[in-house]
């Protein structure tokens, strides 16, 4: 079973309050590019995995899902969500991705933001995905970067010139990450690019699009501290498609 | 036109010294990963682009390719590459991959070892090496991986631990770096592994597989120097398919 972060009380607090969970999708600096990701969602059926507050499941009905189901392992989270909509054709449930089933062929796109690398048998979960879509189905998700994850003790330092620099070690080691993010011990799963697109492509997905997010200069003059994010890659977008 | 840096004396008396360069494809640690990617051999017709010294051009002619032409923009790796070889199968030319162009639908593979992040237009040549390639037909490449490549001071570092750490900065800034290895301003151009797979699908191509080399136990033992390489990914090789 996947760490429940999420339903410890002062996670909950802290991570409330960050500007994608206050402001939505307009306070995640990555949506404009996962929404260019995005297949045409007129009458298609949707599975967000790790729906969190809903946002997303929202977004997606709002612009012409047939029905979302949205999925997540906080209890939180859920009960957040619900109080949210009286769509009826949106429906959330409680469920780790660990061990998450779907029926099969029951959606055409499933749609994961950052919780895959909390994850930790990813190739047993992309598999039920591609069993859960009809073919020709998409999956799009976001990830925490490798390069963000991995190292043992990941923080900005400067370089020589007083560059913002990000550290990488134990890139090719995959596994266990803990790090301290409004609790302490948030345990992540750390894997390489190489380990994410091999278990798509060997679970019979095709590669559609992988994007390194980057804020533009745009975003960084209305958010300067966004700036450094130019430096290192965060955070990982893939679309891949059954 | 790309920098020829291997025709400089400074830099292909150091070059020529390399393991991989003395030993061929033994002294290439990430060798093993590519053979796991390519194609079989027999009866292909094969481009070796940035063919060096000829190591793998003689290597596939040797596992049953039907023709190699190994083509370099360096008169001292080419006349090398050709005083090592009597088969007529294989053919050497020069010519930068900046602006080469090969026949439609002449190859089978296009292979490439550690070239393509000496070129600036990767756009232009990736649509080139599509065209060349029958429909089915193959690429298979490797780069300096962009996390290597990315630091305006790329060189390790301690991290508190006194662990190996590779520093990354300016990673979505893409475009030349200029490194001094055996002789001044090297340039090479950083792209993003974003950038690396959306050129290839742009261009038409399916994506196979993607590995970031990591040694192996085995290669440690034997050469304990590369155990720093399983803290930084220093190659990305990829396979992608017409």
């Amino acid at each position: 079973m996947a760490q429940n972060i999420y339903d410890n009380p002062d996670f909950f607090a802290g991570y409330s309050q960050l500007p994608r969970q206050v402001r939505g999708l307009d306070g995640a600096p990555e949506w404009p590019a996962i929404r260019a990701m995005l297949p045409e969602l007129g009458g298609r059926r949707v599975v967000d995995l790790g729906c969190g507050f809903g946002w997303a499941s929202r977004w997606m009905r709002e612009h012409g899902a047939a029905s979302v189901l949205g999925v997540d392992l906080s209890d939180n989270m859920i009960g957040r969500a619900q109080a949210q909509t009286d769509d009826l054709a949106i429906e959330y449930g409680l469920a780790d991705l660990e061990s998450l089933q779907l029926p099969a062929a029951a959606f055409d796109l499933a749609y994961s933001a950052l919780a895959f690398h909390y994850v930790e048998d990813f190739d047993r979960l992309v598999r039920m995905i591609h069993r859960a879509l009809m073919p020709g189905g998409h999956l799009v998700f976001t990830i925490e970067h490798p390069v963000f994850m991995a190292a043992a003790h990941p923080h900005w330092i400067s370089d020589e010139d007083g560059r913002e620099t990000w550290p990488v070690n134990q890139y090719s080691m995959e596994g266990e990450r803990r790090t301290d993010w409004f609790a302490k011990g948030v345990v992540k799963y750390h894997r390489t690019i190489g380990t994410t697109v091999g278990t798509l492509l060997r679970a019979g997905f095709q590669l559609r699009g992988i994007e390194e997010f980057a804020p533009s200069p745009e975003q960084v003059e209305e958010t300067p501290a966004l700036a450094k994010e130019r430096e290192r890659p965060m955070m990982l977008l893939v679309s891949a498609q059954r």
